[in-house]
């Protein structure tokens, strides 16, 4: 946020990786980043970068805040869901996986090697700046208010990460006259970095590291849904996700520099 | 179950490590183990051997169901609520992961180091034959059936298994007077292999490796809670356990060769 | 050596992964591998892949031999030293240290998850069957029959290879007057994909995954040299070192889909 | 060094985990540990805590200098050989790969998880400041001077240290009448630590860590010998043997609280 009013008044277009310009409402920003918002004049102008859900704007955008990664798993393996009103909002719960290099580079005792290899944990439980992020972008979704659980873990790998989402149904829901994989396939059938398993194929994390892609996986019961997203935090989760937006901007082919 | 009767014949008491003797319902065995009970005789006498549950039985019994590993963590992580009427029966989900151990020396592809390694996946997603035995004991603390979402996940490590599970709240529950931490502290009071850490605090696993413990955490909101449990899959969810049954059989003190 | 022959005769141009056509002397072959030889008649004509040292014969190859992992690491390492009559014949030690990816995707207890992990070991101690291939393409360099000590070690990580090779001086040479390092750089002054460190400098396994890369780096003493080389098994140690090879063959661009 | 002096004068016996009273030459103390010695008073009467070798010294030493990790293998793995005149002083390689606990738990970049994951490397090589404490030990057994090239590399494990070791025979050993393995088998016979393979049989980290042991395998050639040592560097490494020297010199049984 201190970078960006300069690129933007010097006419340059930006796709910022920071948390800067995701959350739309300040106050929500400065509690969990615990710091002064020093640009609100360009927040409302922001794009968030999910292409799949913001393309268009992207396309124009000047200013384009690129999503974080858990948001990136779990939006797009919510958007469906949602946006159709198959879930019942209040009863989402994300239980995602997350390699370290989802933390960055920090020095820190928590992030040596003898502190991570062998062990697995859960931190920031209903906590995560993350969590926000979510939160508002499935609301503006399904149109309503909604608050996911959202419990974040580290695995003892470099990069890669893996959420497993429950949802229940939507109390008003008909019975379906498809599958939901058959609704997510359709959802995403224009989208070039998003693939939907076969109906209880799940994505394992190897299936998704070193590429933009997201996998997505479901299961279906009589309550409602499991669905598990896989993406590599470093590309579709962060820088890859950048190139998409940019190569959107530009009029470039989506593909181009992550295939 | 071959063996069983015969040393129950000569006279001796078992301790048995198999899963022949957990479910007390032969139907739902021989459809997760598929495979035919051959010796249902001794079904019903068989003491399912969770200390924390069943010591007065398991102090005389003669054959003693030595608990799976992921059903122990989610009983021992489940019970107070269910005992006590705290959670919604129905809400159940139990989001858990385990180190390649679990699985026991499997020599298959899926457990070759190079799948394995840097690598992280759900499986047998609602369908793990571990599921019907947390069904069962924890319908019977909570007086009615019950029926959790149960997704197992693959740890690229080698011991342990943490199990992160959401419960709400019992729609009935009046207003408390002390924490759900509190609960669980009083419940497992006397118990010498049950931590509860304080309000908030999370286990690991590496708190819980190479020793019989199982620690829990506990983080509450309005709704519900979110409950953490650790173990080390091969000792309080196998052979440690097997000891500590062993122990109260022959009246020695709980903690003999598992410290 | 079963499908080669029928390819050769069908007017293709082979690089063949396989150690079939490696080794010159059908006795070694037969005693390493422990199979018959069957295509003794193109052993003759086919070329040893290694860019570095056949460039030219490859240009015009029927059939090359892609070399072995620790091979390609090992002469690279030393064909300077060699070619140039520094070292000492006799005095030369291999230590090298591979990860799992080395030995295929062998379904065997040896290489499960938990017997690899949080281990280390040696293993065919002198006895590896890349040691006489080693031998061969050194004794060509030095122009003299070379037996190296060679001892393989298998590390707990996907990919990458990392030896570290021990020579003592040729008794002869006298007061050199530029460094190793100096030597090395000129020896591999137009070499591609060969990098050479500065003086003391050590590549790790990290500098070369997921590239067809070889890094080099050399320290010396009053008595000889330690080098240490580095490259990704998959690629210079065997797929990438086939493109590197088909690329030549074709005379196209050796960087072709390599970097 | 600093604690050490207060302790003896108030009639304490010391076992010394540090380095500061390994090195009897206080002029190679502090160019490898870059800090000057506080208590060379004390440097003359310290034992060097090598149970295998100062057995009967330690038993009554009131300061016992506790040997580093590095040196406990090598030493262990190398005595035989040079106290029997048997290799050539001149020849010895250790070629020397440990887990990360081997350096402590430094707060460092090069420590973090994603620095050590996936990765090997050599490092501060043949300039390690074991090297010259291992130098010290050997000399003493071969009763001259003696300079190892001595290579340490960092694994991606927690713990365990795992020597490969290589020496040529003395000149003028004339034809043995037992084989290495056998001599090494009798030079040990009674220490309680050290375990000695059948030769050709080569010991693994996985054997040796949470114990004390030291295990080594040996494997003959014409020119001389390859030896490999495991321990763990956490126990026979470092507090392991500190206990083993305690019991020594209280007078306990030597495998008290060590099996």
């Amino acid at each position: 946020m201190e970078m960006v009013p300069v690129l933007l008044k010097a006419g340059k277009r930006v796709v910022d990786l920071s948390a800067d310009y995701r959350l739309k409402d300040v106050k929500i920003y400065e509690k969990f980043y615990q710091v002064k918002h020093k640009d609100k004049a360009h927040l409302t102008e922001s794009v968030y970068g999910l292409p799949e859900l913001y393309r268009t704007k992207i396309k124009n955008a000047k200013l384009v805040a690129n999503p974080g990664c858990y948001p990136t798993a779990s939006i797009l393996a919510l958007a469906p869901l949602l946006a159709l009103g198959l879930a019942d909002p209040g009863s989402i719960i994300i239980d995602a996986k997350s390699g370290v290099t989802g933390a960055g580079r920090k020095i820190a005792e928590g992030f040596l090697f003898s502190e991570i290899n062998e062990d697995f944990k859960a931190y920031k439980v209903n906590m995560h700046q993350h969590a926000p992020e979510i939160d508002q972008e499935l609301s503006k979704l399904a149109g309503k208010k909604i608050k996911v659980t959202f419990v974040p873990h580290l695995l003892p790998i470099n990069r890669g990460i893996l959420a497993t989402i429950y949802a229940k149904k939507a109390k008003n829901v008909k019975r379906k006259r498809q599958s939901l994989t058959d609704t997510y396939k359709k959802f995403y059938k224009k989208e070039p970095f998003v693939r939907i398993r076969e109906e209880g194929q799940m994505p394992r994390i190897k299936d998704v590291v070193h590429t933009n892609f997201c996998d997505i996986g479901i299961k279906e019961d009589a309550q409602g849904a499991i669905i598990v997203a896989a993406i590599d935090n470093l590309l579709k989760g962060a820088s890859g996700q950048a190139v998409q937006n940019l190569n959107i901007m530009c009029g470039f082919s989506e593909y181009t520099a992550l295939l």
